[in-house]
């Protein structure tokens, strides 16, 4: 049985992140080092027994549009029930509002197993969480006394729903309107597309949180306000308005879009206000839906890295043991004899050690950014512009690395699998179309890489960089006193180095007004700058395990020392392609 | 609509390898360059015109498995009846066995367009043409006269029938067994699987290929016999035994495989001789299986590297026609303005540049490759033997190149697409299934690897990397002399040294014993030999193209310089990971 996640990992970033001192934080005072592991137990739980099991049925049977109205997947309606019950969607919120107020850091290592099991069924938790944190950091008392409680529980759920047809990455050029009409809401028109969880029958109503623009707005992003737009709007706001009538609000599916992963979760094309009777209310000041949509995208962005992480991780495991169990071939220069199991032979083995250092450094970035997310949010005060402005830079690379990466480990545990893994008898092709949406998005790798070098690293004048090279030096300085190996060591202080170096080159093309000389190659700056975090990430596991004389622990570090070896030497090589090839900088695009 | 394939690279093609030379050969003395342009434009038309229209609805709409026999979609029927209409299974074999006699490199671009246009429905032409070469070269008097015309024009098919559940790479462990019958053929028993076109009813009879083990013989690969093994067979043997009736011969379905490419093409598990009744006929000499096979196995994985190519190609031109297309967001530092189209932002310009570059690179090694089959078999006898060697070589770099650098130009195409790729509504996601059977199908990356390194670089004492690195030399004297730009030209050089000592230094590893340490980073050797390789492709195209003052070699010029600066650094870097990293020879598999 895939366990999806390690439990020695999950166990050793307790440790190593020091996840059980958050307990000494004012907002987590009523937590303890233990209810954190039985949190993280329950989810495990879940995952493992109630959700894998139903992965490779709902992912073959997808959800079915008929008369306007979306049907999920029985299983994903019993596997969502469960979810539900373990608080999921309001884990990390505060009690007043029906939350467990669990650490990001502690509900993101436990959610890992949750979307490993299935990431359409923990999805539409995930999604109803960011919908309604929004709602709950900016909206009236009224919407909050409306909304909230049933989005909490999940009688509710709740969709982002930016995306239009023409504007996807661009969000400053959405068209979708809302007209004042005059009662405390507003009339909403216009079309929206890729919702996920959009319509079906998991929840009694969704709540759509809609970007669009009050008439007479400003152009562009400036001009954007955030909506609460129920499918169904209840009679009356209040504390019982669930329980009271709920009536059509005029949002409509227009189309299902046919995705290639996450196949359990319906995407819908929506039309809002067909009939001009579509009603939505406003969430905090007009025009400030961007700002507002964008203080909750660090953790929209956790979320997807920590997913791509349990997507890779379960594929490792498939590989596996499939490698363990599957008999092929010989050594290298054997005659005759029996056929060895495929881990025996060299290739398959770096196969699964390059998987396994990218899902455990992809995991541990995960834990470690929700972390600074928690002291950015609940530190000591002294601690939280430090911790927000390393959250800030983290960010971009943990929604990026564990996607971009991820897909290669499960490009490989295809590959391991040989013909079976072509085929949809075994499960790591599903996994790999599942993988390939984390690029895509909540922003794509692009846009990550412009957040990256275009923003985060130059905010403030370097000093979430100069913050984040301080802690990861600190880590450095540890490792060495637990006399960490120095090969882990030495190219990791090397290439930090040469990323400062780097910066700063790219920041002055950038001041002297070569903006595309700047951040032409910002995917490549993205990538060396992941490859030098996730070095750091591998140190920080070596280091805790290190007095541990166990077989787990002799593999972290002939991963930190593959990762050393095979990844740190890359970072010279592409900061030198940042600054000297501007190959396709000069292309015209009639060339191609 | 999508070329498919830039006929301006088809048209370079022609002449950067002077494939219009090859007319001079005797063994192509009928032809002359413009029977050859002519073979190219059938192949284009239907490829285009007739395949390509087919793709989405076949892919959609996969073969049915009823009462034991497999039903094409009826527009897989219609496309076979164009390809086999155009002579393409013959295409290559002598007009004495009905054959147009083509060189294989003028064949290999010309069926470029219809792997393009649809890889199932062309496929069952490839496997056919295989499956007939093997009875051609090997097959005594009574079966070619029975199998070669039906099986040349495709009024039968051909499979390749190696691989069992438990031997697919290692053909040595098959089991499968032959028994003599006494009247000239033989009683086969066994099993096999992923047998592609294994079942259809777009011909009249399948003859499949077996390996089977006759009784007795020695264990291993030196134990493995070849046989014909009709579907349904004659009940008489001769040149007309196609028009008399045919009998059933104990073949069986045993099951539908739910591939997640090629879904045109079925791929099946057979059963032979469930009811002792399925007869095979002996093709060669007893015990001859394996090295038969391989005789043909240059030609299957230059078929493999092409249509690798193909597929990348077809993802390439939708990418770049929807980045045409497509406006979102506006260039870097612009305030306010209309959306521009997506081709402006260099990171997409990026991903489309390495796209081309991967694309021609490819393209032009699986025709240039399929030049060194022809000049091999049909070249003057004092070049034969060296272009025998080079063939050698190039052979597992033409399988994994396209395969593997294919499937991430698929990947790009995706991304490029963004939420829209994630969609069976946009085809970039097809081609992505389909590109990865090629690391997979005849003979894996990894088979690849331990094929470069440990035979063929080895082979006459590294004869083969001598008559290489001569032939690259001499593209680079050209190349100076033509005044290509030197960014292009010195990193080669480089590159092509450090090649070169690798070698020296891995042989003595492998030469002292220490086979993990030659063989143990195959896959990186792999890969950087590839780079080169293409490198040196880049060069000859950028240097016939250099007269001309056109975009289209503007773009090839821009790929090159791209390719050397961004793809050639990392040969040093791949070099050295193979020289001194031992991080997983030295993986215990309990660390994992």
């Amino acid at each position: 049985m895939n366990p999806l996640i390690d439990d020695r990992l999950a166990e050793l970033l307790f440790r190593s992140l020091r996840l059980g001192d958050l307990a000494d934080l004012p907002a987590f005072a009523d937590h303890d080092p233990e209810t954190f592991r039985l949190y993280v137990d329950a989810c495990r739980k879940v995952g493992r027994q109630v959700l894998w099991p139903t992965y490779p049925t709902t992912d073959a049977e997808p959800p079915t549009l008929q008369d306007g109205r979306v049907t999920l997947h029985p299983e994903t309606l019993r596997g969502f029930e469960h979810v539900r019950e373990l608080g999921v969607i309001a884990a990390t919120r505060p009690e007043a509002v029906g939350g467990q107020q669990l650490p990001l850091a502690v509900a993101t290592l436990a959610h890992a197993y949750l979307m490993a099991g299935n990431l359409s069924t923990a999805g539409l938790a995930w999604l109803t969480t960011g919908a309604a944190h929004l709602i709950e950091a900016f909206g009236e008392d009224a919407l909050k006394a409306t909304f909230l409680a049933p989005m909490m529980s999940g009688r509710w759920t709740g969709t982002m729903a930016l995306t239009e047809p023409h504007a996807g990455s661009s969000l400053g050029d959405l068209t979708t309107s809302a007209t004042d009409a005059g009662d405390g809401s507003y009339r909403i028109r216009g079309a929206k597309i890729f919702i996920s969880g959009g319509d079906h029958d998991a929840s009694e109503n969704v709540v759509h949180l809609v970007l669009a623009r009050i008439e007479g707005a400003p152009d562009g992003v400036k001009g954007i306000s955030l909506f609460a737009v129920p499918q169904r709007r209840p009679a009356a706001f209040g504390p019982n308005a669930a329980d009271g009538p709920l009536e059509p609000n005029d949002v409509h599916v227009a189309g299902l879009i046919h995705k290639i992963g996450w196949r359990a979760l319906p995407s819908l094309a929506l039309s809002f206000g067909d009939e001009d009777d579509c009603r939505g209310w406003l969430i905090g000041a007009p025009h400030r839906g961007l700002p507002q949509m964008f203080q909750m995208m660090n953790e929209a962005r956790i979320g997807v890295g920590v997913t791509a992480a349990a997507t890779a991780s379960v594929a490792y495991h498939e590989a596996l043991a499939y490698a363990r169990d599957r008999t092929q071939g010989r050594a290298l220069g054997a005659k005759g004899g029996d056929q060895v199991a495929i881990i025996e032979h060299p290739d398959v083995r770096r196969m699964l050690l390059r998987m396994k250092a990218i899902v455990d450094g992809s995991l541990a970035l995960s834990v470690a950014t929700a972390r600074f997310s928690d002291l950015a949010a609940n530190g000591p005060e002294a601690e939280r512009d430090r911790a927000h402005a390393i959250l800030d830079l983290l960010t971009p690379i943990t929604k990026s690395f564990p996607a971009e990466f991820g897909y290669e480990a499960n490009v490989l545990a295809v590959q391991i699998h040989g013909g079976y893994g072509y085929s949809s008898e075994y499960v790591p092709e599903a996994l790999l179309r599942d993988q390939k949406l984390n690029s895509i998005h909540e922003g794509t790798t692009q846009i990550q890489a412009l957040d990256l070098l275009g923003r985060k690293v130059v905010a403030g004048g370097g000093a979430a960089l100069r913050a984040l090279n301080e802690t990861i030096e600190a880590a450095i300085a540890d490792a060495r006193k637990a006399s960490v190996d120095e090969a882990i060591i030495a190219p990791l202080e090397a290439a930090l180095g040469e990323v400062g170096k780097l910066t700063m080159e790219l920041g002055m093309k950038g001041a002297g007004g070569d903006l595309d000389g700047m951040l032409g190659h910002g995917v490549d700056y993205l990538t060396l700058f992941s490859i030098v975090v996730i070095a750091w990430q591998h140190l920080c596991l070596a280091t805790t395990a290190r007095s541990e004389d166990s077989d787990f622990h002799r593999g972290l570090v002939q991963s930190a020392r593959y990762w050393a070896a095979t990844e740190l030497p890359r970072v010279a090589l592409l900061a030198e392609r940042c600054r000297v090839d501007r190959s396709y900088l000069e292309l015209d695009p009639s060339w191609l």
